[in-house]
C-alpha cells in the first residue's frame, strides 16, 4: 500500500527502505533535500492519494506535536497519522482529539529494533481503534519481524508508546544488571578472563539474551571496554516508566536505580557526596579530599 | 569416558541421561536406593577404573563439603573430583587444598540450565588448572549444549562457581526488571492486554532474551499470575554476589534491590514499616492501621 | 494583627490557638459549624477590616484551589492568601496568577511541626514577594519555635512549598533508615534488649535528632510494635520529591526507596514478585506457594 | 577509678582528658611517645595496680587484635580489656575466648561523639557480663553524656559493638537522605537560598537533629561546597551492616544505596556505565563519549 513518511533518519530512512523492499510505495519527506523524496509537507501529501496514512518519524516533543497539527492542516477526513516517535504516551491523547476534529484518524506506534531494524524487522506495539489498525496492517506486517511475535495491538490510542515506555524501562534495568555482573567480574582476582565468561553464557544459560549477545559484541571490540566512556544520556522513556510508577504507586527499585545511574553518569563529582564529605569532616574530622 | 556423579536429584539425574545419550559410562550414586546405580560411595569409587572422576551434584554447604571429604578417603592419587552444585567459591580453595593431600585433583564447576539441561545442554563455568580440565574435556562436551557457546574455562579452582555466582546475581536483576515492567502494565488502565504485550516482545525487541519467553509460557498458562504467591526463596547466589560486591567496593543497586525484594517476599508484615508507621503517627498524628 | 483562617483541622485549629495565645485577632471558618467562628467564607471575608490577610489550610489539590478561587471572588485589592496546606509547588503559580487578576497577593507556606506545633512552635518555610512577606511577619513570629531557627523565605511564590516538599522527601528518607536500623537490631541474636539501645541513642550519638526521639517513645509504648501494622499511605510529598528529582537529573536512590516501601506496604502480595516466583518455577522447576 | 588507655589519637587522646577532668587516674600508652604516659605496654600494665582495667583504643582489625594479644600475656587474673575501637563485633568473642584462657574479661565498647566528645560526652554502647560492666561504670558514667541517655548495656560480648555497627549504618542513611535533599534542592531554580533554608529546618521541623545542625555549619564555612570533594572512604560498619542484613535477610534498601554511593564516590568512571554505553551503541547506534 502507500504510505508516506516524515523523519527520514537512522530509522525512518531504513523504515522506508524496508518498506519499499516488501512492494510497498512509500514517499518519505526530511527537511535533509538530499535525503528526501519531496521537498515540502504539503507536497507530501499531494503525492499520496486519499485516504491515506502517514508515519511520524521525527523526535519526540515540539518536532512531533509541530507535525501533527501541521499534517492536521493539510490532510484530509479518513486519512490517518501514525506517530511511531519515541513521543510520551500523554501526547497522543492530545494528538488524536486535535486530528478527529478534522476527522483524520490516528494510531501510536512503539518501535523497537534500533540499527538492526532493517534487516531483523521492527518490533511494534500500536494503540488505537480496531478499524485504523486494521487498515495499516500491510505496512505493519512488513516492518515486524518475520516470525510469530512482534506486533502487538496494546489498547487504544496511547496504548502503543505506553508498552514502548515500559521495554525501555525493563531495558534499564536488563542492561544495568548485566553492567553490575561485568563490574563486579572486572573487580575480582577469581575469574581471570572475563570476557570468555560473558561470551560463554551466550548459551545455555539462564540469562542468555540478545542484550547479552551484544555485550559480548562489544567485548570483542573493545576488551575492557578502555575506550568508552560512561557518560549516558537518556531519551525520556526510563523517566516517564518511574513517572507512571509514581502515579500508579508501582515500586521500581530497579528500574529507577538504572535511572539514577544514568543521571550520576553525567554528574563530574556528586553535589550529594559533596554534603556526606562536608558533614564526615563536621562530625568525625575525616580527612576531607578537597576539589579540583 | 568414565564418570561418576554423586547426587541424582532433578540435576543429577538429568545429567546422568544426557551424558549416557552421549556415549560415556556413568555410574551414579544416591542415597536414594531406587535411583542409585550402587549401594554406596564406597561402591561407586569400586566400580570406577583408575584415574578416576567424579562428579558432586549434592546441595551446597555441608553435604557438598562432607562428600569431599568422604571421597578423600576412598580416592586414590590422580583422580578428580569435580564439584558441580551451587558452593560458594571460597569452598573451593578449602576442598581443593583438603584434596591435594591425597594427591586428587580439583576442579569447580558453575552448571545453568535447570529443568531445560537435560535437552538443551547444561552451561558451564569450570575453574581448575589446565590439567584437569583437559581431562574432563569429553564430560564437558557432552554436557554442555550444542553451538559456540555454553562453556568456560575462567581460571583458577574456584572460577567457576564464581562466574556461575555472578551469572545468578545477574539472574536475580534481570527477572526483577521483568517483573517491575509487568506489574506496571498491569496497574495502568491504558494498556488492555498485558499477555499479548509481553508475548510480542518475544521477537525483534531489545529485550528479547529466554526469560522473557518464560514469563510469555508462565502467563500463557496463568494470565494474571493469580495461583502464584510472590514469595520466593533464595540458594544463596544472590547474597554472595552482594557480599562480593561490600568486598570490592562494587555499587550493585539493581541487583542488591533484588535480593532485597526476595527478603520481603518472605515477610508478613515489614517491621521496618512498622517503625514507619509508628513514627509517622508520634509527630503527625497520623492514623495508624492496627496489626490484625 | 488580624487573620482569617479557613479550615481548623488539626493543623489549623491549632494555629488559630497558638496564634490567639500571642495576642493575635483571628476569625477563623470552618464547615463544621461546631468549631467555627463565622457561619459562611463570605461572613469571615466581612468580619475582617481590609487590607485582609487569610490563611488557608485545608487539604491540598481540589479544596484548596476552590478555595482559593472563592477567596478571589470575595477579597479586594491590596489582600493577601497565604496557603498553608501541603500544596505542590506547581499550584503556587497558578494561584498566583489567578489572585493577582483581582490585585491580591499570594503566599505559599510549607508548614512542619505536625501535633507538636501548637506548644513547640510551627517551622515555616515560605515563598512569595518581600513585600507580601514583611506585611504577615507579624503572623509568621507568633507560629514560629521561639529560636533563632524554623522560619525562612525560600524565594518567589512557590518556593515554600518547594522547601516542604523536600523537608518531606528528607523525611521520608531519614524515618526509613531509622526503621531499617530498627528491623536489623530486631532480627539479630546479638543485641537483646533493642528498645534500651534505641533509647541510649537520643544523647552524645551522630544519628540524635527528633525523630530518633520519638522512636524511644513508640517503643517505651509498645516495646516491638506488637500492635502496629506497616501499612502507610503517603500524602504527595515524598511523589512530588522523586518527580522533581526526575525532572531536574538529579539520582535520588535513599528517598525513593523509602517512598516505594510504602507502596510496598500497601500490597497484599507484590505482583512483580508473583512474576519472579513464576520465572523461577519456568526454568528451575522451583517449588512454587500457591497464592492462598 | 584507674584506667589503663592504649591508642592516644583523636579519640583515645581526647578520652584521656575526659576522664581525667573526671578526676579519675588514667594512664596512656601510644607509640608516639611525645603524647604517651610510659614508654611501653609493659610499662603501662605495671603502671596500674591489679586488678587492673586496660581501654584499647587503637585500629581496628590488626592492630586491635594484636594489641589483645599483647595484653593476654602482660595481665593477669580478675583484669579486664575493653575494646572501645571500631571492630567488627565478629572479632569480639574471639577476643573474648583468647583472654578467658588467662582469666582476663572482656568487655566491648561502641563509642560514638567524634572530635565533639571531648566536650559532649561519648554514647556508649556496650557488651559483656553484668559483673564487669558494673565494675567499670565509674568509667563509663565520666565518659557518658550528662543526660538521662547515651549509655546502654546492650548484651553480651559482641552486642556493644554490633549497636555501634547498627549506628553507623543509620548514620549512612541519614547523612544521604540529608544530602539527597540538598543536592535536589541546589538543582532547583525554585529556591534561590538554599543555605538559609537548610538552616531554617534546625528547629520546629520533623527532620531537625545534630546531623542538620552540622549541615548548616559545614554550609556557614563553604556555601555551596565548592572547595569540597565527593570523594568519601568508609571504616567498615556500614559494609558490616549490609553483610548482617544479607545474613539475616533483612531488605535494607537505604543503608545499602548510601554505602554505594561511597564506592561510587570513589570510582573515577563506572565500569557499569561504561558497560551500558556500550551496549546503547550496540544496538541503537546511540552515540558514545569516549573515555578521555
Amino acid at each position: 500500500m502507500q504510505l508516506g513518511i516524515v523523519g527520514l533518519g537512522k530509522m525512518g530512512g531504513n523504515m522506508r527502505t524496508r518498506l519499499r523492499n516488501a512492494g510497498h510505495d512509500v514517499v518519505g519527506y526530511d527537511r535533509d533535500a538530499s535525503i528526501s523524496d519531496v521537498d515540502s509537507l504539503e507536497s507530501l501529501v499531494k503525492a499520496l492519494e486519499g485516504p491515506r496514512a502517514v508515519w511520524i518519524m521525527v523526535p519526540s516533543g515540539d518536532p512531533t506535536r509541530d507535525t501533527v497539527k501541521a499534517l492536521g492542516e493539510l490532510l484530509s477526513e479518513g486519512d490517518i497519522v501514525i506517530d511511531g516517535g519515541n513521543s510520551r504516551f500523554t501526547d497522543d491523547k492530545v494528538n488524536a482529539e486535535l486530528l478527529a476534529t478534522k476527522g483524520v484518524g490516528y494510531v501510536d506506534a512503539g518501535v523497537s529494533g534500533g540499527v538492526w531494524g532493517l534487516k531483523n524487522g521492527y518490533a511494534l506495539m500500536v494503540g488505537g481503534s480496531d478499524e485504523n489498525i486494521a487498515r495499516l496492517m500491510p505496512i505493519f506486517e512488513a516492518l515486524k519481524p518475520e516470525g510469530e511475535f512482534g506486533f502487538v495491538h496494546a489498547g487504544g490510542v496511547g496504548a502503543g508508546h505506553y508498552a514502548k515506555m515500559v521495554h525501555n524501562g525493563i531495558e534499564y534495568g536488563l542492561m544495568h544488571a548485566y553492567a553490575e555482573g561485568y563490574e563486579l567480574l572486572e573487580a575480582s582476582e577469581v575469574v581471570t578472563d572475563v570476557p570468555a565468561v560473558v561470551k560463554s553464557w551466550r548459551e545455555g544459560t539462564v540469562i542468555r539474551s540478545w542484550l547479552l549477545d551484544l555485550l559480548d559484541r562489544a567485548l570483542e571490540e573493545d576488551p575492557g571496554l578502555a575506550d568508552i566512556s560512561g557518560y549516558s544520556s537518556d531519551s525520556g522513556e526510563g523517566r516517564w516508566t518511574v513517572e507512571e510508577a509514581i502515579r500508579l504507586a508501582v515500586p521500581l527499585h530497579v528500574i529507577s536505580a538504572s535511572l539514577f545511574a544514568r543521571f550520576e553518569s553525567r554528574q563530574d563529582d556528586s553535589p550529594a557526596m559533596k554534603a556526606v564529605s562536608a558533614l564526615r569532616n563536621q562530625f568525625g574530622g575525616h580527612a576531607v579530599k578537597k576539589a579540583e
